[in-house]
Protein backbone atom coordinates (compact mmCIF):
# COMPACT_ATOMS: atom_id res chain seq x y z
CA UNK A 1 0.00 0.00 0.00
CA UNK A 2 1.33 3.19 -0.74
CA UNK A 3 2.14 5.43 2.19
CA UNK A 4 1.72 9.34 2.42
CA UNK A 5 3.06 11.64 4.95
CA UNK A 6 0.99 15.31 5.26
CA UNK A 7 4.44 17.14 7.44
CA UNK A 8 3.93 20.58 9.05
CA UNK A 9 7.26 22.16 8.82
CA UNK A 10 6.28 25.68 10.70
CA UNK A 11 5.66 28.87 9.73
CA UNK A 12 8.97 30.55 8.73
CA UNK A 13 11.83 29.51 10.92
CA UNK A 14 14.04 25.88 9.86
CA UNK A 15 13.87 25.72 13.65
CA UNK A 16 9.99 25.12 14.00
CA UNK A 17 10.89 22.16 12.66
CA UNK A 18 9.72 18.37 15.15
CA UNK A 19 11.08 15.45 15.90
CA UNK A 20 8.50 14.16 14.62
CA UNK A 21 8.57 15.71 10.97
CA UNK A 22 12.66 14.77 11.19
CA UNK A 23 11.16 11.07 11.54
CA UNK A 24 8.47 11.16 8.53
CA UNK A 25 11.08 13.09 6.63
CA UNK A 26 13.45 10.50 6.89
CA UNK A 27 10.70 7.85 5.73
CA UNK A 28 10.02 9.35 2.57
CA UNK A 29 11.70 7.85 -0.75
CA UNK A 30 9.43 10.83 -2.70
CA UNK A 31 9.00 14.56 -2.05
CA UNK A 32 5.75 16.24 -3.68
CA UNK A 33 6.63 19.87 -4.14
CA UNK A 34 4.74 22.53 -6.13
CA UNK A 35 6.01 25.19 -7.54
CA UNK A 36 4.47 28.54 -6.99
CA UNK A 37 6.31 30.72 -9.56
CA UNK A 38 9.01 33.05 -8.65
CA UNK A 39 7.76 35.67 -6.15
CA UNK A 40 7.14 32.93 -3.54
CA UNK A 41 10.62 31.63 -4.13
CA UNK A 42 11.86 31.60 -0.65
CA UNK A 43 8.80 29.53 0.67
CA UNK A 44 9.86 26.70 -1.97
CA UNK A 45 13.50 27.57 -1.28
CA UNK A 46 12.95 26.79 2.88
CA UNK A 47 11.75 23.25 1.65
CA UNK A 48 14.76 22.35 -0.38
CA UNK A 49 16.35 23.48 2.11
CA UNK A 50 14.88 21.05 5.09
CA UNK A 51 14.87 18.16 2.75
CA UNK A 52 18.40 18.59 2.23
CA UNK A 53 19.70 19.58 5.61
CA UNK A 54 17.37 16.66 7.17
CA UNK A 55 17.40 13.88 5.14
CA UNK A 56 19.77 11.18 5.44
CA UNK A 57 18.64 8.53 2.62
CA UNK A 58 18.44 8.46 -0.83
CA UNK A 59 15.32 9.72 -2.40
CA UNK A 60 13.57 11.85 -5.09
CA UNK A 61 12.05 15.17 -5.78
CA UNK A 62 8.68 15.36 -7.40
CA UNK A 63 8.10 19.10 -8.73
CA UNK A 64 4.96 20.43 -10.33
CA UNK A 65 3.68 23.84 -11.24
CA UNK A 66 0.93 25.20 -8.80
CA UNK A 67 -2.19 26.04 -10.95
CA UNK A 68 -3.11 29.75 -11.07
CA UNK A 69 -5.76 30.33 -8.73
CA UNK A 70 -7.71 33.65 -9.92
CA UNK A 71 -7.47 35.59 -6.62
CA UNK A 72 -8.92 38.59 -8.79
CA UNK A 73 -12.14 37.56 -9.36
CA UNK A 74 -15.38 39.11 -8.17
CA UNK A 75 -17.31 36.93 -5.17
CA UNK A 76 -19.57 34.76 -6.91
CA UNK A 77 -16.81 34.01 -9.37
CA UNK A 78 -14.20 33.56 -6.75
CA UNK A 79 -16.00 30.48 -5.58
CA UNK A 80 -15.87 28.45 -8.82
CA UNK A 81 -12.55 29.85 -9.02
CA UNK A 82 -11.37 28.17 -5.83
CA UNK A 83 -13.41 24.59 -6.88
CA UNK A 84 -11.74 24.82 -10.19
CA UNK A 85 -8.18 25.40 -8.60
CA UNK A 86 -8.83 22.61 -6.09
CA UNK A 87 -9.79 20.52 -9.08
CA UNK A 88 -6.37 20.72 -10.94
CA UNK A 89 -5.09 20.73 -7.67
CA UNK A 90 -6.43 17.32 -7.33
CA UNK A 91 -5.44 15.75 -10.66
CA UNK A 92 -1.57 16.71 -9.86
CA UNK A 93 -2.07 15.17 -6.64
CA UNK A 94 -3.48 11.82 -8.23
CA UNK A 95 -0.83 12.29 -10.84
CA UNK A 96 1.98 12.05 -7.97
CA UNK A 97 0.73 9.13 -6.21
CA UNK A 98 -0.23 7.46 -8.97
CA UNK A 99 2.59 7.89 -11.60
CA UNK A 100 5.48 9.15 -9.40
CA UNK A 101 5.44 6.60 -6.51
CA UNK A 102 5.85 2.65 -6.91
CA UNK A 103 2.77 0.50 -4.69
CA UNK A 104 5.62 0.00 -1.39
CA UNK A 105 6.76 3.69 -1.62
CA UNK A 106 6.39 6.65 1.12
CA UNK A 107 5.80 9.96 -0.54
CA UNK A 108 5.70 13.18 1.47
CA UNK A 109 4.27 16.74 1.15
CA UNK A 110 5.81 19.26 3.28
CA UNK A 111 2.85 21.62 4.40
CA UNK A 112 3.51 25.49 5.85
CA UNK A 113 2.73 25.91 9.40
CA UNK A 114 0.29 23.41 10.33
CA UNK A 115 -1.74 21.46 8.33
CA UNK A 116 -5.18 21.67 9.84
CA UNK A 117 -5.41 25.48 9.28
CA UNK A 118 -6.21 27.13 6.03
CA UNK A 119 -4.79 24.74 3.91
CA UNK A 120 -6.10 22.47 1.21
CA UNK A 121 -3.49 19.36 1.12
CA UNK A 122 -6.00 17.11 3.45
CA UNK A 123 -8.88 18.30 1.77
CA UNK A 124 -7.58 17.68 -2.08
CA UNK A 125 -6.27 14.54 -0.80
CA UNK A 126 -9.46 13.40 0.23
CA UNK A 127 -10.84 14.29 -2.92
CA UNK A 128 -8.13 11.92 -4.35
CA UNK A 129 -9.70 9.21 -2.55
CA UNK A 130 -12.60 9.98 -3.32
CA UNK A 131 -12.38 9.23 -7.15
CA UNK A 132 -10.93 5.85 -6.10
CA UNK A 133 -8.22 5.52 -9.03
CA UNK A 134 -5.11 4.78 -6.58
CA UNK A 135 -5.48 3.53 -3.08
CA UNK A 136 -3.06 4.73 -0.35
CA UNK A 137 -2.92 5.44 3.51
CA UNK A 138 -2.04 8.70 4.66
CA UNK A 139 -0.79 10.21 8.15
CA UNK A 140 -0.25 13.71 9.20
CA UNK A 141 2.63 15.15 11.49
CA UNK A 142 1.26 18.70 13.10
CA UNK A 143 3.30 21.75 12.93
CA UNK A 144 4.06 24.88 14.52
CA UNK A 145 1.27 27.04 13.19
CA UNK A 146 1.69 31.19 12.35
CA UNK A 147 -0.38 31.94 15.02
CA UNK A 148 1.61 29.79 17.35
CA UNK A 149 4.68 31.83 16.45
CA UNK A 150 3.01 35.13 16.47
CA UNK A 151 2.25 34.50 19.98
CA UNK A 152 5.65 33.37 21.19
CA UNK A 153 7.13 36.22 19.54
CA UNK A 154 4.97 38.66 20.78
CA UNK A 155 5.48 36.63 24.16
CA UNK A 156 1.65 36.70 24.40
CA UNK A 157 -1.39 34.01 25.54
CA UNK A 158 -3.85 33.70 22.72
CA UNK A 159 -7.05 33.25 24.85
CA UNK A 160 -7.66 35.09 28.08
CA UNK A 161 -8.05 33.00 31.09
CA UNK A 162 -11.02 31.09 31.08
CA UNK A 163 -12.32 32.94 27.60
CA UNK A 164 -12.44 31.73 23.68
CA UNK A 165 -10.09 32.79 20.88
CA UNK A 166 -11.24 32.76 16.99
CA UNK A 167 -9.23 32.29 14.26
CA UNK A 168 -10.62 33.60 11.19
CA UNK A 169 -9.94 35.26 7.47
CA UNK A 170 -9.66 38.79 6.35
CA UNK A 171 -12.60 38.36 4.30
CA UNK A 172 -14.91 37.34 7.54
CA UNK A 173 -12.77 40.55 9.83
CA UNK A 174 -13.96 42.86 7.18
CA UNK A 175 -17.97 41.94 7.76
CA UNK A 176 -17.49 42.60 11.30
CA UNK A 177 -15.48 41.74 14.58
CA UNK A 178 -16.93 38.44 15.21
CA UNK A 179 -19.44 37.94 17.76
CA UNK A 180 -19.30 35.46 20.74
CA UNK A 181 -14.83 36.17 20.88
CA UNK A 182 -12.80 39.46 21.91
CA UNK A 183 -9.93 37.49 20.77
CA UNK A 184 -9.70 37.15 16.93
CA UNK A 185 -6.76 35.86 15.11
CA UNK A 186 -6.54 36.88 11.79
CA UNK A 187 -5.13 35.22 8.46
CA UNK A 188 -5.06 35.44 4.85
CA UNK A 189 -5.73 39.18 5.01
CA UNK A 190 -5.02 40.90 1.73
CA UNK A 191 -6.71 44.19 2.84
CA UNK A 192 -5.93 45.28 6.15
CA UNK A 193 -9.30 44.40 7.13
CA UNK A 194 -7.71 45.50 10.83
CA UNK A 195 -7.94 49.34 9.65
CA UNK A 196 -11.82 49.15 9.02
CA UNK A 197 -13.05 48.61 12.14
CA UNK A 198 -15.74 50.28 13.75
CA UNK A 199 -14.75 53.21 16.25
CA UNK A 200 -11.22 52.88 14.30
CA UNK A 201 -10.90 49.85 16.81
CA UNK A 202 -10.46 52.30 19.73
CA UNK A 203 -11.39 49.36 22.23
CA UNK A 204 -8.53 46.85 20.48
CA UNK A 205 -5.20 46.05 20.88
CA UNK A 206 -3.51 44.68 17.90
CA UNK A 207 -0.28 42.27 17.57
CA UNK A 208 0.69 42.29 14.27
CA UNK A 209 3.68 39.82 12.67
CA UNK A 210 5.08 39.54 9.12
CA UNK A 211 7.17 36.70 7.57
CA UNK A 212 7.71 35.46 11.13
CA UNK A 213 10.71 33.48 12.33
CA UNK A 214 12.45 34.71 8.72
CA UNK A 215 14.85 36.82 8.74
CA UNK A 216 12.43 39.26 7.62
CA UNK A 217 10.12 39.37 10.78
CA UNK A 218 8.40 42.12 11.34
CA UNK A 219 6.69 42.32 15.02
CA UNK A 220 4.41 45.59 16.16
CA UNK A 221 1.95 45.64 18.78
CA UNK A 222 0.20 48.46 20.46
CA UNK A 223 -3.68 49.60 20.60
CA UNK A 224 -4.55 49.73 17.15
CA UNK A 225 -5.81 53.31 16.60
CA UNK A 226 -1.96 53.96 17.70
CA UNK A 227 -0.22 51.39 15.13
CA UNK A 228 -2.33 51.18 12.43
CA UNK A 229 -1.11 53.35 10.36
CA UNK A 230 2.61 52.23 11.17
CA UNK A 231 1.47 48.63 9.92
CA UNK A 232 0.10 49.68 7.01
CA UNK A 233 2.86 51.58 5.71
CA UNK A 234 5.56 48.84 7.30
CA UNK A 235 3.18 46.68 5.42
CA UNK A 236 3.16 48.36 1.93
CA UNK A 237 7.16 49.37 2.07
CA UNK A 238 7.67 45.21 3.03
CA UNK A 239 5.29 43.97 0.11
CA UNK A 240 6.62 46.28 -2.44
CA UNK A 241 10.35 45.08 -1.27
CA UNK A 242 9.83 41.26 -1.43
CA UNK A 243 7.31 41.25 -3.77
CA UNK A 244 5.10 39.19 -1.51
CA UNK A 245 3.83 39.05 2.07
CA UNK A 246 2.98 36.80 4.99
CA UNK A 247 1.41 38.44 7.96
CA UNK A 248 -1.11 37.68 10.79
CA UNK A 249 -2.42 39.54 13.98
CA UNK A 250 -4.49 39.00 16.61
CA UNK A 251 -6.72 41.18 17.71
CA UNK A 252 -7.79 41.61 21.67
CA UNK A 253 -11.04 43.79 22.16
CA UNK A 254 -11.72 45.23 25.44
CA UNK A 255 -14.35 42.55 26.69
CA UNK A 256 -18.07 44.10 26.52
CA UNK A 257 -18.73 44.61 30.27
CA UNK A 258 -15.07 46.19 30.46
CA UNK A 259 -15.97 48.68 27.99
CA UNK A 260 -16.88 52.62 28.43
CA UNK A 261 -20.11 52.64 26.37
CA UNK A 262 -20.68 48.83 27.55
CA UNK B 1 20.71 39.97 33.50
CA UNK B 2 18.85 36.82 34.22
CA UNK B 3 17.18 34.94 31.38
CA UNK B 4 14.40 33.06 30.72
CA UNK B 5 13.24 30.51 28.31
CA UNK B 6 9.13 29.34 28.19
CA UNK B 7 9.41 26.58 26.15
CA UNK B 8 6.73 24.59 24.87
CA UNK B 9 7.27 20.53 24.85
CA UNK B 10 4.07 19.55 23.17
CA UNK B 11 1.09 17.46 24.06
CA UNK B 12 2.16 14.16 25.23
CA UNK B 13 4.34 13.16 22.32
CA UNK B 14 7.90 13.35 23.20
CA UNK B 15 8.57 13.81 19.23
CA UNK B 16 6.52 16.95 19.24
CA UNK B 17 9.54 18.65 20.75
CA UNK B 18 10.77 21.05 18.28
CA UNK B 19 14.34 21.84 17.02
CA UNK B 20 14.15 24.86 18.32
CA UNK B 21 13.06 23.63 21.72
CA UNK B 22 16.06 21.75 22.03
CA UNK B 23 18.52 24.46 21.00
CA UNK B 24 16.76 26.57 24.24
CA UNK B 25 16.95 23.46 26.50
CA UNK B 26 20.69 23.68 26.01
CA UNK B 27 20.99 27.20 26.95
CA UNK B 28 19.54 26.62 30.47
CA UNK B 29 21.30 26.45 33.98
CA UNK B 30 17.97 25.68 35.88
CA UNK B 31 14.92 24.30 35.11
CA UNK B 32 11.97 24.58 36.89
CA UNK B 33 9.59 22.03 37.43
CA UNK B 34 6.23 22.22 39.75
CA UNK B 35 4.99 18.97 41.23
CA UNK B 36 1.48 18.34 40.32
CA UNK B 37 0.89 15.59 42.99
CA UNK B 38 0.89 11.86 42.48
CA UNK B 39 -2.28 11.56 39.94
CA UNK B 40 -0.40 13.46 37.12
CA UNK B 41 3.15 12.35 37.74
CA UNK B 42 2.88 10.91 34.00
CA UNK B 43 2.60 14.34 33.38
CA UNK B 44 6.01 15.75 35.05
CA UNK B 45 8.09 12.32 34.30
CA UNK B 46 7.67 13.24 31.10
CA UNK B 47 9.31 17.13 31.18
CA UNK B 48 12.37 14.79 33.43
CA UNK B 49 12.82 12.49 30.18
CA UNK B 50 12.82 15.53 28.05
CA UNK B 51 15.40 17.09 30.27
CA UNK B 52 17.42 14.03 30.37
CA UNK B 53 17.26 12.94 26.59
CA UNK B 54 18.03 16.26 25.44
CA UNK B 55 20.05 18.03 27.30
CA UNK B 56 23.64 17.58 26.84
CA UNK B 57 25.17 20.54 29.22
CA UNK B 58 25.31 20.37 33.40
CA UNK B 59 22.29 21.75 34.84
CA UNK B 60 20.52 21.82 38.11
CA UNK B 61 16.69 20.89 38.48
CA UNK B 62 14.58 22.89 40.79
CA UNK B 63 11.02 21.93 42.01
CA UNK B 64 8.10 22.49 44.37
CA UNK B 65 4.48 21.50 44.67
CA UNK B 66 2.29 23.39 42.62
CA UNK B 67 -0.27 25.38 44.95
CA UNK B 68 -2.98 23.64 45.33
CA UNK B 69 -6.08 24.94 42.73
CA UNK B 70 -9.81 24.18 44.55
CA UNK B 71 -11.36 23.47 41.57
CA UNK B 72 -14.68 22.23 43.38
CA UNK B 73 -15.58 26.01 44.79
CA UNK B 74 -18.86 26.97 42.90
CA UNK B 75 -18.49 30.39 40.91
CA UNK B 76 -18.17 33.36 42.51
CA UNK B 77 -15.37 32.09 45.25
CA UNK B 78 -14.02 29.92 41.82
CA UNK B 79 -12.96 33.33 40.85
CA UNK B 80 -11.03 34.04 43.73
CA UNK B 81 -9.65 30.99 43.92
CA UNK B 82 -8.27 30.93 40.85
CA UNK B 83 -7.11 34.68 41.71
CA UNK B 84 -5.26 33.30 45.00
CA UNK B 85 -3.98 30.51 43.42
CA UNK B 86 -2.07 32.38 40.47
CA UNK B 87 -0.48 35.11 43.37
CA UNK B 88 0.83 31.70 44.75
CA UNK B 89 2.35 30.72 41.67
CA UNK B 90 3.59 34.08 41.56
CA UNK B 91 5.36 33.82 44.85
CA UNK B 92 6.94 30.41 43.77
CA UNK B 93 8.29 31.74 40.22
CA UNK B 94 9.36 34.57 42.20
CA UNK B 95 11.39 32.71 44.64
CA UNK B 96 12.58 30.29 41.54
CA UNK B 97 14.34 33.37 40.01
CA UNK B 98 15.33 35.55 42.76
CA UNK B 99 17.37 32.66 44.62
CA UNK B 100 17.67 29.81 42.22
CA UNK B 101 18.98 31.52 39.68
CA UNK B 102 22.47 33.47 39.50
CA UNK B 103 22.06 37.19 37.45
CA UNK B 104 24.00 35.68 34.32
CA UNK B 105 22.00 32.41 34.36
CA UNK B 106 19.49 31.08 32.19
CA UNK B 107 16.05 29.28 33.72
CA UNK B 108 13.10 27.60 31.79
CA UNK B 109 10.00 26.21 32.28
CA UNK B 110 9.07 23.81 30.07
CA UNK B 111 5.00 24.44 29.18
CA UNK B 112 2.90 21.59 28.23
CA UNK B 113 1.58 22.13 24.78
CA UNK B 114 1.96 25.71 23.50
CA UNK B 115 2.07 28.61 25.83
CA UNK B 116 -0.32 30.96 23.72
CA UNK B 117 -3.44 28.10 24.95
CA UNK B 118 -4.77 28.19 28.44
CA UNK B 119 -1.53 28.50 30.00
CA UNK B 120 -0.95 30.99 33.16
CA UNK B 121 3.10 30.70 32.76
CA UNK B 122 3.36 34.28 30.79
CA UNK B 123 1.01 35.55 32.89
CA UNK B 124 2.80 34.89 36.05
CA UNK B 125 5.91 35.93 34.81
CA UNK B 126 4.44 39.56 33.53
CA UNK B 127 2.95 39.62 36.92
CA UNK B 128 6.18 38.44 39.03
CA UNK B 129 8.15 41.30 36.58
CA UNK B 130 5.25 44.04 37.90
CA UNK B 131 6.20 43.44 41.45
CA UNK B 132 10.07 44.51 40.32
CA UNK B 133 11.91 42.78 43.52
CA UNK B 134 13.58 41.10 40.44
CA UNK B 135 14.71 41.78 36.59
CA UNK B 136 14.88 39.59 33.47
CA UNK B 137 14.38 38.94 29.97
CA UNK B 138 12.03 36.16 28.92
CA UNK B 139 11.62 34.39 25.68
CA UNK B 140 8.83 32.40 24.23
CA UNK B 141 9.60 29.28 22.29
CA UNK B 142 6.28 27.58 20.64
CA UNK B 143 4.56 23.79 21.10
CA UNK B 144 3.06 21.49 18.95
CA UNK B 145 -0.91 22.12 21.29
CA UNK B 146 -3.08 19.93 22.27
CA UNK B 147 -5.49 21.20 19.21
CA UNK B 148 -2.64 20.70 16.48
CA UNK B 149 -2.41 17.14 17.93
CA UNK B 150 -5.71 16.46 17.68
CA UNK B 151 -6.61 17.60 14.01
CA UNK B 152 -3.22 16.05 12.58
CA UNK B 153 -4.44 12.16 14.55
CA UNK B 154 -8.02 12.41 13.17
CA UNK B 155 -6.44 13.73 9.61
CA UNK B 156 -8.21 17.01 9.54
CA UNK B 157 -8.54 20.75 9.33
CA UNK B 158 -9.36 22.76 12.38
CA UNK B 159 -11.67 25.60 10.17
CA UNK B 160 -13.65 24.65 6.77
CA UNK B 161 -12.29 26.95 3.93
CA UNK B 162 -12.66 30.87 4.33
CA UNK B 163 -14.24 29.95 7.75
CA UNK B 164 -13.41 30.41 11.37
CA UNK B 165 -12.64 28.01 14.15
CA UNK B 166 -12.86 28.95 17.50
CA UNK B 167 -11.61 27.52 20.77
CA UNK B 168 -13.00 27.48 23.91
CA UNK B 169 -13.48 25.71 27.29
CA UNK B 170 -15.74 23.08 28.40
CA UNK B 171 -17.65 25.44 30.66
CA UNK B 172 -18.31 28.29 27.76
CA UNK B 173 -19.62 25.54 25.38
CA UNK B 174 -22.19 24.83 28.34
CA UNK B 175 -23.68 27.94 28.16
CA UNK B 176 -24.70 27.17 24.34
CA UNK B 177 -22.78 26.61 21.18
CA UNK B 178 -20.74 29.74 20.30
CA UNK B 179 -21.78 32.49 18.09
CA UNK B 180 -20.16 33.10 15.07
CA UNK B 181 -18.53 29.85 14.50
CA UNK B 182 -19.49 26.34 13.30
CA UNK B 183 -16.41 25.08 14.05
CA UNK B 184 -14.91 24.62 17.68
CA UNK B 185 -12.68 23.43 19.82
CA UNK B 186 -13.08 22.48 23.31
CA UNK B 187 -10.69 22.49 25.90
CA UNK B 188 -10.59 22.08 29.79
CA UNK B 189 -14.10 20.51 30.10
CA UNK B 190 -14.53 18.40 33.16
CA UNK B 191 -18.60 18.09 32.65
CA UNK B 192 -18.83 16.75 28.84
CA UNK B 193 -20.54 19.49 27.57
CA UNK B 194 -20.80 17.81 24.37
CA UNK B 195 -23.77 15.89 25.13
CA UNK B 196 -25.84 18.57 27.33
CA UNK B 197 -26.22 20.52 23.36
CA UNK B 198 -29.70 20.93 22.45
CA UNK B 199 -31.11 18.61 20.22
CA UNK B 200 -28.20 16.02 21.46
CA UNK B 201 -26.22 17.87 18.50
CA UNK B 202 -28.22 16.06 15.43
CA UNK B 203 -26.39 18.49 13.32
CA UNK B 204 -22.54 18.15 14.88
CA UNK B 205 -19.64 15.88 14.01
CA UNK B 206 -17.12 15.37 16.92
CA UNK B 207 -13.81 14.52 17.12
CA UNK B 208 -12.62 13.42 19.99
CA UNK B 209 -9.27 12.97 21.47
CA UNK B 210 -8.40 11.95 25.11
CA UNK B 211 -4.23 11.45 26.21
CA UNK B 212 -3.17 12.75 22.46
CA UNK B 213 0.28 11.45 21.58
CA UNK B 214 0.67 9.35 24.15
CA UNK B 215 0.57 5.09 24.81
CA UNK B 216 -3.09 5.72 26.14
CA UNK B 217 -4.24 7.79 23.50
CA UNK B 218 -8.22 7.02 22.40
CA UNK B 219 -9.71 8.78 19.74
CA UNK B 220 -13.66 8.47 18.66
CA UNK B 221 -15.44 10.87 15.77
CA UNK B 222 -18.88 10.66 14.53
CA UNK B 223 -22.12 12.17 14.44
CA UNK B 224 -22.65 13.18 17.79
CA UNK B 225 -25.85 11.79 18.27
CA UNK B 226 -23.68 8.15 17.51
CA UNK B 227 -20.72 8.28 19.02
CA UNK B 228 -21.63 10.42 22.23
CA UNK B 229 -22.61 7.24 24.86
CA UNK B 230 -19.50 5.76 23.95
CA UNK B 231 -17.12 8.85 24.18
CA UNK B 232 -18.90 9.07 27.30
CA UNK B 233 -17.68 5.40 28.32
CA UNK B 234 -14.59 5.28 27.19
CA UNK B 235 -13.39 8.27 28.97
CA UNK B 236 -15.05 7.55 32.34
CA UNK B 237 -12.83 4.11 32.14
CA UNK B 238 -10.05 6.10 31.47
CA UNK B 239 -10.21 8.65 33.84
CA UNK B 240 -11.40 5.77 36.75
CA UNK B 241 -8.30 3.61 35.24
CA UNK B 242 -5.62 6.17 35.31
CA UNK B 243 -6.91 8.84 37.68
CA UNK B 244 -6.76 11.63 35.70
CA UNK B 245 -7.59 12.23 32.11
CA UNK B 246 -6.98 15.08 29.41
CA UNK B 247 -9.12 14.67 26.64
CA UNK B 248 -9.74 17.67 23.89
CA UNK B 249 -12.47 17.58 20.66
CA UNK B 250 -13.69 19.66 17.52
CA UNK B 251 -16.97 20.11 17.17
CA UNK B 252 -18.02 20.79 13.62
CA UNK B 253 -22.01 22.19 12.50
CA UNK B 254 -23.78 22.08 9.65
CA UNK B 255 -23.37 26.05 8.57
CA UNK B 256 -26.95 27.66 9.80
CA UNK B 257 -27.89 28.31 5.96
CA UNK B 258 -27.05 24.23 5.36
CA UNK B 259 -29.17 23.06 8.51
CA UNK B 260 -32.53 21.35 7.49
CA UNK B 261 -34.35 24.06 9.81
CA UNK B 262 -32.44 26.56 8.55
C1 LIG C 1 -2.78 29.55 3.40
S1 LIG C 1 -2.57 30.09 5.06
C2 LIG C 1 -1.58 28.78 5.69
C3 LIG C 1 -1.40 28.83 7.18
C4 LIG C 1 -0.48 27.75 7.70
N1 LIG C 1 -1.02 26.41 7.49
C5 LIG C 1 -0.17 27.96 9.19
O1 LIG C 1 -0.38 27.04 9.99
O2 LIG C 1 0.34 29.04 9.53
C6 LIG C 1 -1.45 31.44 4.81
C7 LIG C 1 -1.60 32.52 5.86
O3 LIG C 1 -0.89 32.13 7.02
C8 LIG C 1 -0.30 33.25 7.63
N2 LIG C 1 1.15 33.01 7.70
C9 LIG C 1 1.79 31.89 7.32
N3 LIG C 1 3.10 31.99 7.58
C10 LIG C 1 3.31 33.20 8.13
C11 LIG C 1 4.45 33.89 8.61
N4 LIG C 1 5.66 33.31 8.59
N5 LIG C 1 4.29 35.12 9.13
C12 LIG C 1 3.08 35.70 9.17
N6 LIG C 1 1.97 35.10 8.72
C13 LIG C 1 2.07 33.86 8.21
C14 LIG C 1 -0.69 34.46 6.80
O4 LIG C 1 -1.84 35.02 7.39
C15 LIG C 1 -1.01 33.85 5.47
O5 LIG C 1 -1.96 34.63 4.77
C1 LIG D 1 -4.41 23.88 30.94
S1 LIG D 1 -4.80 23.43 29.31
C2 LIG D 1 -3.21 23.48 28.56
C3 LIG D 1 -3.24 23.39 27.07
C4 LIG D 1 -1.85 23.34 26.46
N1 LIG D 1 -1.13 24.59 26.66
C5 LIG D 1 -1.92 22.99 24.98
O1 LIG D 1 -1.38 23.78 24.15
O2 LIG D 1 -2.47 21.95 24.63
C6 LIG D 1 -5.14 21.72 29.51
C7 LIG D 1 -6.15 21.19 28.51
O3 LIG D 1 -5.49 20.91 27.29
C8 LIG D 1 -6.04 19.77 26.67
N2 LIG D 1 -4.95 18.78 26.51
C9 LIG D 1 -3.65 18.97 26.81
N3 LIG D 1 -2.93 17.90 26.47
C10 LIG D 1 -3.78 17.00 25.96
C11 LIG D 1 -3.62 15.70 25.40
N4 LIG D 1 -2.42 15.10 25.35
N5 LIG D 1 -4.74 15.06 24.97
C12 LIG D 1 -5.94 15.65 25.01
N6 LIG D 1 -6.14 16.88 25.51
C13 LIG D 1 -5.07 17.56 25.97
C14 LIG D 1 -7.17 19.29 27.56
O4 LIG D 1 -8.36 19.85 27.08
C15 LIG D 1 -6.81 19.88 28.90
O5 LIG D 1 -7.96 20.10 29.68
Amino acid sequence: MRKIFVIGIGAGDPDHLTLQAVKALNQADVFFVLDKGEEKSDLVQLRHDIIEQHVTRPHRLVSAQDPDRDRTAPSPVYASAVGDWRHRRADIYEHFITSELADDECGAFLVWGDPALYDSTLGILEDVLGRGTVAFDYEVVPGISSVAALAAKHRTGLNRPARPVQITTGRQLAAGFPEGADDVVVMLDAHQAFAHLPDGGADVTIYWGAYLGTPDEILVSGRLPDVSDRIQTLRAEARARKGWIMDTYLLRRTPAGDRDDG
